[in-house]
């Protein structure tokens, strides 16, 4: 397993498309494109920098997905932070044997055809941790 | 004004030393010193992956400290984000115009003796962001 660093961070918002066109004016960044993500019950928007990791702009889609349980009971805010690793299938087996737990038993599709993982935040200091493979 | 990217990512944990080398371990990051930034009233240290942002470990340095009241109120998790500025006096005024509001009238020393100023929660999507011009 290798970590190469932070790929984005998270921020649960309630109006998608008004929040990603508020960040991107106020600080320069730039907008990609919205993406369903129905596995998670997601909508997305990642906002660019000039350097480095994007901020994810992150919405429910449904009113059982997780964010959206997370946006009634704490509110909009930040929500994860994503690293992206070599192998993570690796890293899950890895991780599991230090003693992390997983949301969900085994990796799952994320945006733009990644293989993701989320680590519970009750075993690591209340961070909902994302591990992301990219596509091949 | 404009914004580079992300600087890093601080975490309020409990334990600061306990979390840096159970953190360094698990993902392989490297740690740095510890720092005491009394103005701020926190101890940080920062965790270096091997390309981008860190995250940085916060704990409180007092009771009295504004991290004490978040560990107090929400438990340990993410705590901020924070942005590389060329031009944080510049970068204050602006979004300050654009309707942000600030936590301090202006920016105050951070660590390595950079200068950082916090936009309120309230007025960016609950989101606790810092901004930060590198020192000189």
């Amino acid at each position: 397993m290798k970590i190469r660093g932070i790929h984005h961070i998270g921020v649960a918002v309630r109006n998608l498309e008004e929040s990603a066109s508020r960040w991107a004016a106020l600080f320069g960044a730039e907008r990609g494109a919205v993406e369903e993500i129905p596995e998670r019950g997601v909508r997305v928007i990642p906002l660019h920098f000039p350097e480095g990791p994007a901020v994810e702009l992150v919405s429910p889609l449904g009113e059982q997905s997780a964010v959206a349980r997370f946006l009634e009971k704490r509110g909009e805010g930040i929500h994860h932070v994503t690293l992206d690793v070599d192998d993570i299938e690796d890293a899950v087996e890895k991780l599991r044997k230090a003693g992390l737990e997983f949301i969900t038993e085994r990796p799952q599709e994320g945006a733009g055809g990644s293989l993701i993982i989320f680590v519970h935040p009750k075993s690591l200091n209340g961070v909902l941790l994302e591990l992301r493979e990219e596509a091949e």
